[in-house]
């Protein structure tokens, strides 16, 4: 428990710096997390998917789960569903489900990587008749989104090769435009598409979303409502993902994110358990993107989603870990004191830049969260509240063998 | 079809150049390489397994695979069984039962990943029930090598961490040193038992054993009969592999491969695919191994094992493409000029040292393999011979949903 | 030595399998690789030069040393310059002296890392009286592009941060573009501007073009006549350079390489000494953009350079193998069956594609080569016939202490 | 500045915790951090070294950079010299400027790289002559040990190969075995002798000593007094820095450190910059390590040193940061509730374990260094203190063009 003291004091002296603490306060609390429908259910890696006891049986239960992370922190009423792991007769029925629990149906995910026809690829496979399957497939997706009111279709092809040699690159190439423009053509007014990308797995030679120039590439060509998604885990190592960022947000072409955490490829870690500094170094860019009129739009509608695969950890408790160590690291972020900053870095003093930007990490943003996790009539600490409740208990009635991938 | 002409020029060429041909075609009919059962089992990536038809549906079938791969290459009279997946009632049957296919059985590998209760770790678990009933499914591995004729028992451990602060490594490396010493003791005379590493995957965070150094450290714990395996895709970015396969062998501790290729990280794709020239490197250090009587012996009991997972092409002919695919950078590796290259060597010519060892790499040796094969009274292309065979249509009455990993 | 037999032979081999051998030698003899006048001189790492006795005193000694070169190989005729290492004071004379060299000067490059002023970058540097500098050296290889008969202006930014904070991305990349957009306009009618790109170094935290996209980015901004220039050395580790390639000649914006390889960074080695079927599969890509109509303009216009930083080997002797190394890729590359290349993909056949393309790729070439030199009046043996000339011998009254970086 | 107030509830908030807040100040009081003499020199990469105004002209000058250091953050005492940088004509008149200024001298490093005789390495050169030269320097160091009262040999070779083939791995190993035990023999009694290892630059094939496990074996065979120096930016991208810190505590071979920090390859910048949660979690080991009895000896040998190459910042300033980021780093390990933490573990628990972790990692520590400042009579913030002092304005007097690398 953080005492009335201590926030008291924290207070005050973010504001003897100068932080205007009420707008950051403000900017916690409308941050807005989405959940997957996925990351409350079983999953693994290529050597063993180990079963929890009390993992959803069926996509309203993983929306109840979603409920009870939305209840606990405050800033995740969206789920994100993914078919057809989330297949149900009645699309009008899991959305109000949804709306009773508090929540709203996000992203729509359309699942390229499973059907047996998929093998060699999706929409990018050297049959017609796979890639025409894997169309219609994105289109029914199209047809839910408008079902279960969700304005964002994201996209992540598994398409690619595992050996030099076995398809023709740039004929894959011309596959992916066809069909991304059959869908933006589909697509719901109103609605976007976000393009992911991914260095490599499930293809192993080349991947043909491989980074986010490639997606990007084909955004420039289908128009203004399709966007990029950046997924933290899918980059080379050593890629500065700040970096993309900045540049995605300057050209107004950043959609959205898939937050989670990596060591070493895409390994679906919670977020901001490997490397909490470049998680903050992101939300910098994001906040100082929110601050820049000619930005300002494009970072306002980014759809920040978390996407993670708990193989060996409690699910809530790892879903609620990640959404608060998002708002941890923006928390962070909105205390940059972005005019001195600007000045030091405009005089070229390459200590006190760097130093700038570095106080703001240093700070411990725990007391800001509790207050405003207080003023927000929630729990201070959202996953000693959720350990000590009912729910971890009452799921255990579920028993082993929910629905996984 | 490569012509006699053909043949015949290729061999006077080389001999004029000083390379001892019949010595050449010698090394090369006594090179044995091992194949994994598993490697004609289903298999695939997180994402999925596709599965095939025709695949085996027991381990018996499995050994038949092995036996037309060896019918068709000559080299391949081990098979390397991993338990349970070759779990059988009566293990002297299946030792009787590749007798008959004309093959033997080779490394004996444990499984200790799937087991629920394996979830965090195996010989590592922070809990001493587990410890021992991982120990105990070695021994359990050790007594079936009695049974099925194995002089290798080869370990790779899945044991590490996906979270910073999850588990104490330094504790964990005392339980694995423990298990490891108690299983050594319990190895059958004359018996090696070899210990892999592996960088990452399952493991996110640390790896118990994630380089050569660790596998090393132990073996030098443990004694003589243990030894290193080098898994040619379980290496960080960049790391040179024919450096670590020197230098193993100049301490008499590699004891065996598991070949395969990789492109990004453990993509376990068929040998020689990707990185041509890498896989030379490294033969190449196991023939200068060879010749050099400080290393000979070391060299001449490496086990050669192919270890892929085949999740998009037929297995029985990746099988063989890979044998190939060995069967040429061993070749290749036998033409290297050695005393020449010695001498540029030793006078610091750079650009002549670099020649004379990428020469042998640019000499193509098919006509010598459709010389050693004839020799051997065997297809001079082993993958049109199978393809042009009864075998793969034979295959086909197993049907689909053999028996996976 | 290879023997008139085994060419003969070869030709035959060839040809029974449907190869076009005359077509084949004809693309080889019409390859133009561009050396850079730099690559003569003495270079090294940031921990030490090491200088060469017999290296160029001022420009026009690298010039005949790269005459040299093309007198050897018959395909270098041409020469990059690098302002100010190339500074001379009659530029037209150095133009003259290279023409009767039987030489024309290639791309021109603007040195934007070594002026005291640009410690924190040149067109991106926060302060304005540095940018105007930079863009001012940049305008001057313009005009020197005109007095030399070069049209193509090769642009590598240092510029980056090596520190979080340091400076504001967004920010410097709108000053990248400004000064890109101001030398366009400069650009001589007919010349082409190539944007280079790089993964890291000089800069450590972020590089203002750190990739592909970031470069095609700006050139979609700039208009037809900006290109990117790929680096063999410049990509993250396990990027897939083959797929930039056939990338960026799709969208008909390749438009050089600077050949060189690495095994860990920007390693600067000779062309093709570590991974030569990368170099291959690179090549393929852009055999495939000459065949196709789509792409043939733009992959026939590519700038093919080389440039490496020889810091252990002789300098003329490394150029001579990295020129021989990309021919023997570019032969191999011409070999691939691609009709039944493509029909084996079309089917999807993952083993028989993966196959053709490597068939190409383990036929030794080096009679071909020698029957393409034969016929173009050259030495068999580049590298051979240089050693024993009499050109290193009378280089070396240059003394040491040439005119390195 | 931070308040007694903010200082008080800090203390109070950790004692409520049961945080010993007496000890944790005392071991900060009581670490020992040497700084680099050639850290407050020019330096820069292979581009361009950008020279400073005020750089140190001589070993003296460096020496009185580094007591202003040591004055200011009250924890370096300590100096490593390099030779000949350092090279004087009285050594024991630099050990007693050194003691006047209150330091002593560190850690001496021979160096094996630049040298016109170690273009191809140095103690594992072809030639007998070059290793000689090699080893009689080391040697020369030794008797420089005695002399300025030194009882570290630290020792970094740049010895490696460029190209596949270049020089023989195995004989290049025994070479380096051959050296070492000399240079071994010679040590001083009570010195030790601490071997680096870096994965690649300046070589770039294969690096003699490329990893912990190479000099691990080496001092293994040499005997107790030869440890493994870990420098945090020579590793492959990915490795688990900690995992190897952890391993060499366990073994009682962990000799030394070089802090620095790096996002792509040996990129020195500023210790915590990049990935300031890394650096904590090597803290966290070594902390560990002191705590428990079966390693703690090691762990308290352990000499922390910074190595670190200031291309773009002021040279103090810059290695104040790194002092300050190193105390930070140390504070939060301290901070760890281990007898939770270890009971977490035990009991199986991910996200507990992984949480208590995180909580000293995320406790700002400022105020608790603050503490320690004054208690120590130091100022609170050493930078600031510095850039206030008349020591940046006094040293503009030694111009510019100061002894660089």
């Amino acid at each position: 428990m953080i005492s009335q003291a201590e926030i008291k004091l924290w207070v005050k002296v973010q504001e003897d710096k100068g932080i205007p603490v009420e707008t950051v306060k403000n900017r916690l609390k409308n941050l807005v997390i989405e959940t997957p429908s996925w990351g409350y259910a079983d999953c693994g890696t290529r050597f063993k998917v180990y079963k929890q006891v009390g993992v959803p049986r069926n996509p309203y239960e993983k929306l109840e789960d979603a409920a009870e992370v939305h209840r606990l922190t405050g800033v995740c009423p969206k789920v994100a569903i993914h078919i057809p792991w989330d297949k149900v007769d009645d699309y009008s029925h899991l959305k109000s489900y949804a709306n009773e629990l508090g929540l709203g149906i996000g992203a729509v995910n359309p699942n390229l990587f499973q059907d047996d026809n998929f093998v060699l690829g999706s929409v990018c496979h050297p049959r017609e008749e796979v890639r025409k399957k894997a169309i219609s497939h994105i289109l029914e997706c199209v047809e839910i989104m408008k079902l279960v009111g969700s304005d964002v279709l994201s996209l992540w092809f598994a398409d690619g090769t595992n050996y030099p040699g076995q398809d023709h690159i740039r004929k894959r190439k011309r596959y992916m435009l066809e069909a991304l423009s059959q869908i933006y053509e589909a697509l719901p007014e109103n609605a976007r598409m976000l393009i992911e990308y991914k260095f490599f797995e499930p293809a192993f030679y080349h991947t043909d979303l491989a980074d986010w120039g490639m997606s990007y590439n084909y955004c420039l060509k289908l128009g203004e409502r399709a966007q990029v998604l950046v997924d933290l885990g899918h980059h080379a190592q050593g890629t500065n993902i700040p970096h993309i960022v900045a540049l995605l947000l300057d050209e107004g072409k950043l959609g959205g994110f898939h937050f989670n955490n990596r060591k070493y490829a895409d390994d679906d870690l919670m977020v901001g358990t490997i490397d909490p500094y470049e998680l903050f170094l992101v939300c910098n860019e994001l906040i100082d993107g929110e601050n820049d009129p000619a930005t300002a739009e494009c970072a306002r509608n980014i759809t920040y989603m978390i996407d993670q695969c708990h193989s060996i950890e409690s699910k809530i408790p790892a879903m609620i870990k990640s959404v608060v160590n998002i708002q941890t690291a923006f928390a962070k972020a909105l205390l940059v004191q972005r005019d001195a900053l600007r000045q030091a870095q405009e005089e070229g003093d390459v200590i006190r830049s760097e130093s700038i930007l570095k106080d703001a990490f240093e700070t411990d943003v725990r007391p800001l969260l509790a207050l405003v996790r207080e003023e927000m009539g929630l729990p201070q600490d959202p996953l000693a509240s959720y350990l000590q409740s009912e729910y971890p208990k009452k799921i255990l009635e579920r028993g082993i063998g929910g629905q996984g991938w």
